[in-house]
């Protein structure tokens, strides 16, 4: 039998690794008899040599099976989860999620905080007062059964290797590796007792992935490995150039995500959850073609059926269930300093990277993982891509706790916009979903 | 300033890294702001991407700066020194250094022990009745300064970053980049306070280096990073197929060295000492040329002085001086067991490797560092390649405690023979100097 150390050299030197190779590998990085830099000097093999599809799958399943697997078999219901890749303003989870239970499809998720750039669905929840997001598992079972949807965050005892490798992985320059992406990602996921996931992978300068090819292959190989783990998944590729919605923050994000659930919000952030919460519906088997389920999503809306669900999900975890219907009741900034155009023109650009930055600056994201976040502060965009705006015109409102919190973010706010005085608004504007990939 | 982590994602992405940020990097290894993790990452990314040479060059001051240098200032001589890569058989040092001090230059070594299929100069030194390898750098400079030579083992205060990486990339299968062989073996040897280092890179089945264009590479490496660091460097390929000279064990080896001080020893052995010695002589500048240095090493040969500094050595070391007249003095295993041919024809080959492992199931050498060994035993080749041989007529005898220990590696030996029955021994034995890299 090969010695640890003689697989680490036969990745390293282009080899496919067997499975029962890679569970050993794993199994020991458990048990210490793989070291950390070990582990590391391995992660950073696979980043140079890749991974088959199969070596990428025998991976998710040995990161899975290093902790439970929750049993959500007392459900009844077809149970769907959403992952996202990470972004800017990306409140989607929020009116998703309950928009999907309304409509049949049980949604048990379990989700990260933000850290860097990108925002996180337990921040945005928190922002709701007494919202708790650690229910144990058999109150995590109740909830997602009797309401049909919970959000959670992250467990010690689910994937513990990935939580183990990935704390390796952000600290070794081995995070951009499709192969440990996408086992990260899945072990987690598979961790649910899912049946299906819709993947969301985002595109651009606020996404981890910058180019379409690079995004369509962590989604085709995201797809792949789920499928070959039993599951039915498919992904979107989704733009992530400029923020998603109107909103950077965590309470004006779930003051936005609400007012998806009531039938407004950003045209964006709209076809981005119904486009992600239609594929969950395709594939929970409740709608048979994505404009079914489109139908069925805008139904939950216009019938107030998914706003029910989130105010009795937000009950049922100890949050205030009247936000739903008055979003005033979010934790607000004292402040409202508006950032205002110096020229007219046409928005070309509004930089996603730039603005999740600024919003981490005012105090709404963290840059380390025991960081505390503000809920109340952010920044709400004033217009979108391809409008016309006028000099002095505002361009966007920092939410503040006092004006001169907003004399630095103000200005990074404004170079985030590019205005051209010479384009004209005759463009469509970019379409949310750029691809899709499935095998179903 | 980059943080450490954006420093081992430059190395990963292919961008060469400045002489600050790898003394960074070392230093932080020292300290425990770089963990062994993010080291060993850093070592495969190095192995994937390489180094340049004035990245090389940092690394190995950075390295060598880890610890202290030895000053031997108060050495009135031009010191100059041997490294080999290390071999089967490769007893050179032990006639070469005392060779090279009697012709006038000092030789201030510091060696290693053996490990997996290649010895070490220290076992063999301690097969000498008590031979102290360990000495005080005061005794080790007052040796130096008083003999001519000094042989001892590393020590902790020398290069311990060398120390401390080498111990990760071991288990991480980062051994085999150039760049880090390279900056190990430098970092040590500048360390001992030499003026200049003349380079034995072994090629063939029993060398780390497999292939002439592979050992080329690292001697050029060695030269132009050894140079880059203010000292006289030059390098020979030789030849490693087949064990060096006719003995592998420990006492065996150094009764064949104190032979060839004698003015016998196989003409391989000779051959190689020869041409590593004038090469010191030369950058030594006590010889103009390599043929005036081998003269001056035969006139220490036939003159006796080299076997004098070689006894002088021993007292100084502790050692029992006798040795160099009376090889006897030296441990003996109790029996010697012949393996003799099953055919005739003509040895075309004796597989190192093959033998150096058998030697160290023998006893003569270590899997482990923390092993120890048996100086008696080991195996004595009774021809050469390119001879002629009977069947029935030995091929090796093996120095063994009891004759049942020489069974099994009796059949290894008989198999690492290569006996061709139609082959003509008209063919001259391939030279032990393969090639010779040098900027002088």
């Amino acid at each position: 039998m090969a010695t640890l150390v003689e697989l680490i050299a036969a990745k390293r030197d282009g080899a496919e690794l067997r499975d029962e190779d890679i569970a050993r590998l794993i199994e020991a990085h458990g048990t210490g008899d793989l070291a950390d830099y070990q582990m590391s000097a391995l992660c950073m093999a696979i980043y140079f040599q890749g991974m088959s599809a199969s070596e990428t799958a025998a991976l998710t399943m040995a990161m899975l099976h290093s902790g439970e697997v929750i049993d959500l078999s007392g459900v009844p219901r077809v149970k769907v989860d959403k992952h996202s890749t990470g972004g800017v303003g990306d409140k989607v989870s929020l009116c998703l999620a309950p928009l999907v239970a309304a409509c049949g499809v049980a949604v048990p998720m379990i989700s990260g905080r933000g850290l860097g750039h990108t925002g996180g669905t337990l921040d945005k929840l928190e922002a709701i007062a007494g919202f708790n997001v650690s229910q144990d598992m058999a109150s995590f079972a109740r909830i997602v059964s009797e309401v049909g949807v919970c959000m959670i965050g992250q467990t010690g005892k689910l994937a513990p290797a990935d939580k183990r490798i990935y704390a390796l992985r952000d600290v070794t320059a081995t995070v951009e590796a499709i192969p440990l992406i996408v086992a990260s990602i899945l072990s987690k996921k598979l961790a649910e007792g899912i049946d299906g996931l819709v993947l969301d992978v985002k595109v651009g300068r606020g996404a981890f992935m910058k180019t379409v090819p690079q995004a369509r292959e962590l989604a085709e190989a995201l797809v792949r490995v789920g499928e070959a783990a039993g599951k039915k998944v498919s992904a979107l590729l989704t733009d992530m150039e400029a923020p998603l919605g109107r909103c950077i923050g965590n309470a004006i994000e779930t003051r936005e995500a609400i007012e998806v659930l009531h039938g407004e919000g950003a045209s964006d952030l709209v076809a981005c959850t119904l486009a992600l919460g239609s594929e969950m519906l395709v594939l929970g088997g409740v709608a048979a073609t994505a404009e079914e389920g489109t139908e069925q999503l805008r139904d939950a809306v216009t019938s107030g059926r998914g706003a029910e669900v989130f105010e009795r999900m937000i009950e049922a975890q100890g949050g205030d269930p009247m936000v739903v219907g008055d979003p005033s009741r979010l934790p607000q900034a004292e402040q409202v300093v508006e950032v205002l155009s110096d020229q007219a023109g046409v928005v070309t650009a509004i930089d996603a990277l730039e603005m999740g930055l600024t919003s981490v600056a005012m105090g709404a994201g963290r840059t380390r993982a025991d960081q505390a976040v503000d809920h109340a502060v952010g920044i709400e965009l004033c217009c979108e891509r391809n409008e016309q705006v006028e000099a002095g015109q505002p361009l966007a409102m920092l939410h503040v706790h006092d004006p001169i919190d907003a004399e630095k973010p103000a200005l990074r706010v404004r170079q985030a916009f590019t205005i051209d005085p010479e384009a004209s608004t005759s463009q469509a504007a970019p379409p949310i979903v750029i691809g899709e990939v499935s095998t179903a």
